[in-house]
Parts: structure tokens; C-alpha cells; sequence
């Protein structure tokens, strides 16, 4: 049986999560039952939301278990199959956590399923045509419902929501304005991801700065906005929508760490008669076949081009989870586990 | 013609507003003129929108031009027509203004609608039948949607739109709690209006014990909420929140005067996969119809029997208005002209 290295919650963050929370692990894969699957994980997703569940908190799930492998979106191949509809040499996405193998269960509905890699790259099942492609999908499309012409703005714009919410947008006829951190974020996201603007935080680091340059970068107001990030963009951001615009709130990370962080005008919901609304794109599974199949059309034609940013080797996870929740990463955040 | 007592606004506040950004003025009503009808107001309507236009920053409205009459809304008696659809001694309601008299041009749409006090007293058509009644249809009718067995929340619970939304709720099976200011509103809201519970916040000055009053009046949680007030009440109710609940924003009386009040965790919109809707049932017409005639229905039915809170004579409305936004009121707060 192949050894397998693994990474479990060993005990939770008091205050800003760090990599002491974290221990490495291996253990040999245990022999297959029947029914069952072991799976090779080529790439392991690292996401916003894993820091909530690190919390002992009510949340919306469960807390990721203390001493468990930490839960995580993967893509690999199956190694060896004791289920029929599953043969070795199967590419397949699942939620196999921050480990190099896991073992699946083939019965239960949804835990494994087989994706076609000709006009998809692997990890991108994991990005773009993954669940973070699908919440970009359900915020824009059944949230904020853009209409043609109107102004819709991402935070965490290179990201693999962000990135996704920009091609589908475009698609769709808006003017798509981003938020990132630094030129070289603001820059690619210009050039290489469809954005009509992009706005760095870094130079805007309070709501006065932050919300002239919304106003430079969105001249008719904004209609829509997909929430990533809380804090003081958030307040700039609601300063500057029209009547009747939609928020789709879908990440606070500037709030995981620590003291929630205010909403300074809520009145603002009032008076420009906005529509906050939060979702979890895994309480809406009923849209992941429509959602998938307008986002890998987009990625086979080109227009959808994610940029990915990749550690190496399941030691490297912790540090690079921490990094993304700085924003240090530069498009999807993976770990590569081959 | 008869003189015309009138109360116009005659400077803004600055902060909180006072007696003397109001002026009384008389002057005699004018002739009429072909299509023009003259109607004498029996009741003038003070609402907490007021306060809004009486600033002079951007908001939903035109602000309230200095040195006019106030807005508002008003129902009385024609006393002379020369438009053919009205005559002396028709019921009418209508945005009169803080006057005694008013001279409508009866061709503009809308601007004056006949009344049937048959089995509605007149003055309801300012609470119960009228712009509060429908605005607290809209909220819990097209915002909150209501289930039958859910608890829904109305703060400022013994005014014009609480005890509608306290029919409206019970009408659809759902618990209904309210907040209000003083043990008399409470046992008045219980015994006379319907709700199942009422909470004092003047005995529950802060989040914590807000909450945990909540929390014994709504066991099963919060699924919907009418938001009048704004502040502590909306940041304790947000931690009492079901996940999908609704929250119809339609009034934030705390934050008129002076700064914004923060929302102190709207990350529970995320957590709770909330939905915070503003609105302004102005905006909304189409739903009037609908609304007035299930509300005339309770009325005359006897399970919509709102409390009045009458002052008496124009002079008495800007004190009146004022105490209003103090919560002095109990029950719709009227200035009677007659």
C-alpha cells in the first residue's frame, strides 16, 4: 500500500491562524473494501472558506474536526477501483483533504466524479470549472442578475472567482471592474482577464481613497458586487452603488481572523434600496450542471483563462493556505501533490 | 376663502432636529382654477420619512425644499371642485402637506383617490389602509414571505406598521414578536394588536441583553425581520437569525440624527445566508391595489384594529413629529386640523 502523507487540524487559531494549527502526518493507505476507490490526488484546492472551519464557532458547516485531515477539494486519478463504475486511470475531482490519497466510498452520490481533461486542464476542475467557478456563476447570475451595459465589481479579481466572474460578465455585457492587491495583479487582470479596470487596495488603503477610485473606474455607479473580502471596501463600495443594486455576499476573509469588522453605513441598504444576500454555492447543487457547462464552453473557447498559482508537495499546504489568506497567492491557489 | 394655517420647513438640522427648523405661516387659499379641487384636511400623517427629506444630502427622495410646505400625507373633505370627477363632500386622501387646506389638481393621476369610511374610519387611511399598512405588507408579504410556523420580528411594534404587520403575520400562521419602548406598549402590543410576544428595549439597552430576550421569545430563531429602528436591535436580531432568513429594511429612525450607525457583524449575512432588502413602498404601486384591499378586509373584520396617537391643531405638528422620533408616540401619530 502506497504511504500517504497527510495534514490535520492539530488544534485551532486563537486570533490569525498560523502554521503551529497544522501537523504533518503518514500513514500507509489502508486496503480497499468493496465498493470502495483509492485515489492518486494530482492537485489539492486551497480556499477562503477553510479558515472558517477552523474555528470552533457556529458557522454555516460543521468546524473541521481537531486531529482530522483537513478538508479540501482535490483532482487525481484513480489508482486502483473496487467499484464498478470507477477503473484505474479515471480522472476524477472530490473532496479528498490536504492528503496525497484518499479512499471513496463509489456508492455515495457525489462524493467522486469522473471529469474529461481534452479541452480542460485537470486542476482547473478545482478553480474555474470547480466550485469556485460555480459561486462566481451564482452570485453574478442569480444574485446580481447583471443586465447588459451595467457595472458589476469582483473583489479578489485574480483570484478563481474573481477571474471567472470577469469572463462571465463580459459575456453578459457589463462593464466588469476588479480590486487586487498591487499593479502587477491590477495589470494582469486588465490585460489577460477581460477587466475594464482594475483597482489596487494597496493604494487605496481607506474608504475616502478607495472610493474615488471607484468612481473613476465605475463613472455610472456600480449595479453589482460580488463580496470576497469585507472590511473597507465594502463600506466604498456601498457608497457608490445605484438604486436598486445587488450585493452577493460570498467571503468576508478580512473578518475570519479576530473581531468581526463593522458595516459603517448600513442605511445605505436603505436609501439606494439595495439587495445584500448571502449564499454557499454547496446549498445550490441544483445549478452546478448549468453553471459547469457555460464555464468549461468559456475555458474551451479561450475566453476564460485562469491563472494558477502552485506549490509543491503536501508539506508546502499550510504555508501557502496562510498566504492566500494575505492575498500573497496570485490566481488559484493549488498544491501540487505529484 | 378661507385662511390657510401652514408649516413649512425653515432651516435644516444640524444633528438632531429641533422646533425651531419649522415656521408657521397663514395665508388665504387661493381661487381655483379649472381641473382644481379644494380640499380641507381633518388629518395630517406624521411618519419618520419626514426626517430623512429634512436633510439636505442625496438620499432616495428630493430633500425638502426650505421655505415650502412639509410633505405628507393627509385625508379630508372636498369643500369646492371645479374638476368634474370630485364634488363637495367627497372622502379623500392625498399628499396635502403639514396645512389645514390644500388645492389638488385633480387631472394629475394619483394625487387625490376618493375613500369609502363605510366600514374604515378616514383617518386609517393614513396607518392601516394606507402608506404605513402597505408598506408593512410589502415587507412581509414580498420580502420576508413568510411561511406558516416561522417567527418574524417587527421592531417599533405598536406604531402604524407594526400592528399591521402583526395581522398580516398572524394571518399567515407565523409567530409574531415585537419590540417596543415601555411595559404599556408590550402589554398593549400582547393584548390589543395579536403578537404573540413583545420586548421592552429600554429594559434590554444593549446587544447582550437584546439577545437574550430574543432568544426566549423567538425559541425557534428568527426567519424574518422588519427593520424600523436600525442599531443595537438589528445587530442583536442578526445573531438570532435561521439560516435564509429576510430581513425588509424600511426604516432606520436611530441613524437620522447625526453619523451613521455601524452594523457590527454583517459577516452573519454570509454566516446565516441572509437576505437584507431595502425598499420604499412608493416605488411599488403596482402591489397597492392588493395590499389596501386585504387591509380594508382585516379592518372591517375587526382583526386590524390599530391604536391612533392624535394631537391637536397644525401648530402642535412639529412637537408632535419630534416626539415621534423619540419614540413618544404610541400607536399611528396624527395631528387632527379639525
Amino acid at each position: 500500500m502506497p504511504r500517504n502523507q497527510q495534514i490535520l487540524l492539530d488544534n485551532r487559531p486563537q486570533g490569525e491562524a498560523t502554521a503551529a494549527n497544522f501537523k504533518l502526518v503518514a500513514n500507509d493507505t489502508p486496503a480497499l473494501k468493496d465498493g470502495e476507490v483509492l485515489v492518486r490526488h494530482h492537485y489539492l484546492s486551497l480556499d477562503p472558506y477553510m479558515r472558517g472551519r477552523m474555528n470552533e464557532s457556529k458557522s454555516y458547516a460543521q468546524p473541521q474536526p481537531l486531529g482530522e485531515v483537513m478538508i479540501g477539494g482535490t483532482v487525481g486519478e484513480v489508482v486502483e477501483s473496487r467499484h464498478p463504475k470507477f477503473a484505474a486511470g479515471d480522472q476524477v475531482v472530490g473532496m479528498g483533504g490536504w492528503q496525497e490519497y484518499s479512499v471513496v466510498d463509489g456508492n455515495v452520490p457525489g462524493m467522486l466524479r469522473k471529469v474529461d481533461t481534452t479541452h480542460v486542464p485537470l486542476s482547473y476542475y478545482l478553480g474555474a470549472v470547480g466550485m469556485p467557478g460555480v459561486t462566481a456563476w451564482y452570485g453574478l447570475v442569480k444574485i446580481i442578475e447583471p443586465k447588459a451595459g451595467e457595472t458589476v465589481v469582483v473583489s479578489a479579481a485574480t483570484g478563481a472567482v474573481g477571474s471567472t466572474y470577469a469572463a462571465l460578465a463580459k459575456a453578459r455585457g457589463c462593464r466588469v471592474v476588479g480590486i487586487a492587491g498591487g499593479p502587477e495583479k491590477c495589470k494582469y487582470a486588465v490585460e489577460e482577464l477581460g477587466f475594464d479596470a482594475c483597482i489596487d487596495y494597496r493604494e487605496h488603503p481607506d474608504v475616502k481613497t478607495m472610493g474615488k477610485a471607484l468612481k473613476e473606474a465605475c463613472p455610472k455607479g456600480i449595479d453589482g458586487y460580488f463580496e470576497n473580502v469585507g472590511g473597507y471596501i465594502l463600506d466604498a463600495v456601498l457608497l457608490r452603488t445605484n438604486a436598486f443594486a445587488r450585493i452577493a455576499v460570498c467571503g468576508m476573509i478580512a473578518g475570519y481572523d479576530g473581531q468581526p469588522l463593522p458595516l459603517q453605513n448600513p442605511a445605505l441598504i436603505l436609501v439606494n434600496r439595495l439587495k445584500v444576500q448571502g449564499f454557499i454555492v454547496s446549498e445550490h447543487m441544483e445549478v452546478w450542471p448549468q453553471a459547469l457547462q457555460e464555464l468549461g464552453t468559456l475555458v474551451a473557447q479561450g475566453k476564460l483563462k485562469p491563472r494558477e498559482s502552485i506549490a509543491q508537495g503536501i508539506a508546502s499546504a499550510p504555508e501557502a493556505f496562510l498566504g492566500l489568506l494575505k492575498g500573497k497567492n496570485f490566481g488559484k491557489q493549488l498544491v501540487k501533490l505529484t
